[in-house]
């Protein structure tokens, strides 16, 4: 029998070839960061590059060098960019060069970080444990490295509900609540809350959307009529969610009066931290986190304010035992061992969805180690104060309308020009914004604020420089005006 | 305000040293894949390394090149094991050296899967249409690369529901159904379908698990009757969940039988495909997975049978327009632009969890280039034929005891030697286990079949030679022997 098999493997019979080729993609990958400056923020992927993403499934192989080579010429160009400088989209980090060097050392180990025994789980354990430092959080609250936000989220609910419920609704299903719960955020909410509670089976309608202040904040006030009448209608409110750091404009919930009112209600606090808990870490505006340690949940993402290349977020949680509670399942194959590979007291596949988990704290732990916190803190503060330079640009450029306070680091603004209708505007914004992206130059993104369409640069970039932001002003200034002039010229 | 702003950044000021270290971390990476024969399977974390990781959130940084060498020195030797030749736990790939080179290279261009447009959707875009014919769904299914089987079954199972229900379950709740919902699969499913779920809000209730047939393969007769049942007593069958390759045994369902059932009686046919869908691949044993391109969702591993790095999972959905209407959620700061980096019809975080989402799909690409799905299909047949082989060795020794038929590449045995009750023996082979694992040589890993604890050799590993498995039944019948005579010297 032993004669007849084939040994095949995937490992090369020389390794001499692969190891130049890993060299030659570490040089073109660190040209590139080095270089990001140099290239145009965004272009739009060419259609005879696209329609090479149609060929079949690759029966033979090709080899690692062109496979790599085609990296090269077909993937490498045609990036998102929010590595660039002048990158300011969504809300994105731009990663670091260690960050993806910690990707590919977690590969190469390649551990399951579901369960077992091996170091990887003291790495994840001691990045939670900074976690928990950076947010206030007491030493022995659990936590657990996830894709992101809304993973972080969704975990956070599922533990708040497991957690209220008045069954045991892992065994029951919601279905057999006595009582309906109910969940409450400000409009301003992420849509992941919503998605959230809409897979967990909830509906969206259990999510009650509270009104907010000129200040983009949740109304206190709403917030406990909404609760009352709730109880008086017989349901049972089972959790706030707290947003530190709006995704319209980075605005900061009274997290602090939060934690009080939860308190009073015996409701669960959880708190969306994915935009802005982070900047705990700032010298200059911690402040506004105040009442974040309260939390009884914290969603936060690293591959956002801290540059860990994505994807990296994580959910802690002040109560260990019911995080554990919600999603441990200990099947026969998945018993602990006393001794062995098989060994150890928690599996972190224990306090989320995912059973088979990558090494993503290795790059955390790195970059941490790498730069310090305070140097994170200090790069916060910076971007905060290029927002509120970029906001004072607006402010003295009389065709352009500033369309939300800037308290954190999100500039919400439109081209006004001589003025108009609501409806032209919103046009004339739209085409600009996209004329921006085709220049190549900057690149914001967008979004409506009480039925108007702003530009909105979301400035989490440690490659943004102060003079970057005069770029922005003048190009939606200089668009703006050759859209005036096309639409006089139509009429 | 311009002089005043500081201007940090997470990027070096010279390029040098860190291009010098990236290249050190390229040869000790590849030297660590090239020796993995050399070095032990496993061993534990000693208590001094493990002491190092309760230090408190570093401040200050130390520098790339500190941070790499304690990466070096206290993370590296201290792996779970599963890229060696002789580990075979649970169920888990070895990764390539590439697969990790495209972890790298994703995380330096880092961008963000969940939407857009840009090349990254285009590569990940030809990674699924290639699952697609892996499995026989047709190219019009829609599908998504996810975390892994966990979060592949969450989605299609959540597909499912909203796809069979009779009201708005997004917005209503599960508690809105008019009948509870009810879903199938043998008592062998992977625990992951009871946490979806439970997760998804119907409650572990509503996972009605299957009585097997000798061969570990979901009951038919059963599942019939079980389905007629809950009609009958005015319940809503929705989805039978079938398994393609058990985690116990590798056994896999008549999916054929079942899709016919599942057409005949309007259900969702969803398949849990984690451990041996991509068996579709082998030209031995492809045909044991017939029936599974009738399914309605396949779940895929990646990161298992095709050594692509933790973590690549995937989930196939034939009716598009089910998958995208379950987690589509637009809001004002997603909408989709006609030109720029927002356009793009379809945006991946809207079939799925995930809003941010990391550039997995390149490691996958990358992979396939490499090698061709016909080496992967020729592996997984060696994997086979060696499960085989090992079943062999067992059966030609008195003193061990093969405690499942294999099928696939799983093989469940324990050591009798003179025999002993069932308990004895139990205690005795969880003692065999960690002492392999202990020894350092081979580690396979464990469940428990009708009671009996046994060892179990999952062979899912492109570095594993023949002769390699003489290793395993040569030192468990060592340990055996040494633990029987323990025993008698005790008594």
């Amino acid at each position: 029998m032993n004669d007849t098999l084939p040994q095949e493997t995937l490992d090369p019979s020389d390794w001499t070839p692969l190891r130049r080729l890993a060299h030659r993609a570490v040089d073109d990958a660190l040209d590139y960061l080095e270089q990001v400056r140099e290239r145009p923020v965004w272009q739009p992927v060419p259609a005879a590059v696209a329609a090479r993403f149609h060929e079949p499934l690759p029966r033979d192989g090709q080899g690692a060098e062109r496979a790599y080579q085609e990296f090269r010429e077909y993937v490498l160009p045609w990036q998102m960019g929010n590595t660039h400088p002048r990158f300011w989209s969504w809300y994105m980090g731009n990663g670091t060069a260690l960050g993806a060097l910690g990707d590919f050392l977690a590969a190469i180990v390649n551990p399951n970080m579901g369960g077992g025994n091996h170091v990887g789980n003291l790495v994840e354990g001691q990045v939670l444990d900074w976690c928990k430092q950076i947010v206030g959080l007491p030493p022995g609250s659990s936590g657990l490295l996830v894709s992101g936000g809304s993973m972080a989220n969704l975990v956070g609910l599922a533990v708040a509900r497991s957690a209220e419920a008045a069954v045991d609704v892992r065994a029951e299903g919601v279905a057999a609540l006595p009582q309906p719960l109910t969940f409450y955020a400000s409009v301003e909410v992420h849509s992941c809350a919503q998605k959230a509670l809409e897979l967990l089976g909830h509906g969206a309608r259990a999510l009650r959307k509270i009104a907010v202040d000129a200040r983009y904040r949740i109304d206190l006030a709403a917030l406990a009529a909404a609760v009352a009448a709730d109880r008086a209608a017989g349901l049972r409110p089972c959790a706030v969610i707290g947003t530190a750091g709006t995704i319209n404009t980075g605005s900061i919930d009274d997290l602090a009066a939060l934690a009080d009112f939860c308190r009073r209600e015996g409701l669960w606090f959880h708190v969306d931290g994915a935009i802005g808990a982070v900047a705990a870490l700032s010298p200059r505006h911690g402040h506004l986190l105040a009442g974040l340690e309260q939390a009884d949940s914290v969603a936060l993402d690293l591959h956002k304010w801290l540059h860990v290349p994505f994807e990296a977020g994580c959910i802690l949680v002040r109560d260990r035992r019911a995080h554990r509670a919600t999603f441990a399942l200990t099947p026969e194959y998945l018993a602990h061992a006393a001794r062995g590979i098989a060994s150890g007291a928690d599996w972190y596949s224990e306090y989320g969805v995912q059973l088979s988990r990558g090494f993503r704290a290795l790059k955390v732990w790195l970059s941490f180690k790498e730069h310090g916190l305070d140097k994170y803190g200090r790069l916060i503060d910076q971007n905060i104060a290029q927002a509120a330079h970029l906001a004072e640009l607006v402010r003295a450029a009389p065709a352009l309308e500033l369309m939300a306070p800037q308290s954190l680091n999100i500039v919400c603004f439109r081209y006004r020009g001589s003025g108009g209708a609501q409806q032209g505007l919103n046009a004339l914004n739209q085409e600009l914004l996209v004329r921006l992206h085709e220049g190549g130059q900057v690149a914001p993104s967008y979004t409506t604020l009480n039925g108007s369409y702003c530009l909105r640069a979301a400035i989490v970039n440690h490659r943004t420089r102060t003079s970057d932001l005069a770029v922005l002003i003048e190009e939606a200034l200089r668009i703006g005006r050759e859209l005036e002039r096309e639409q006089s010229s139509a009429t």
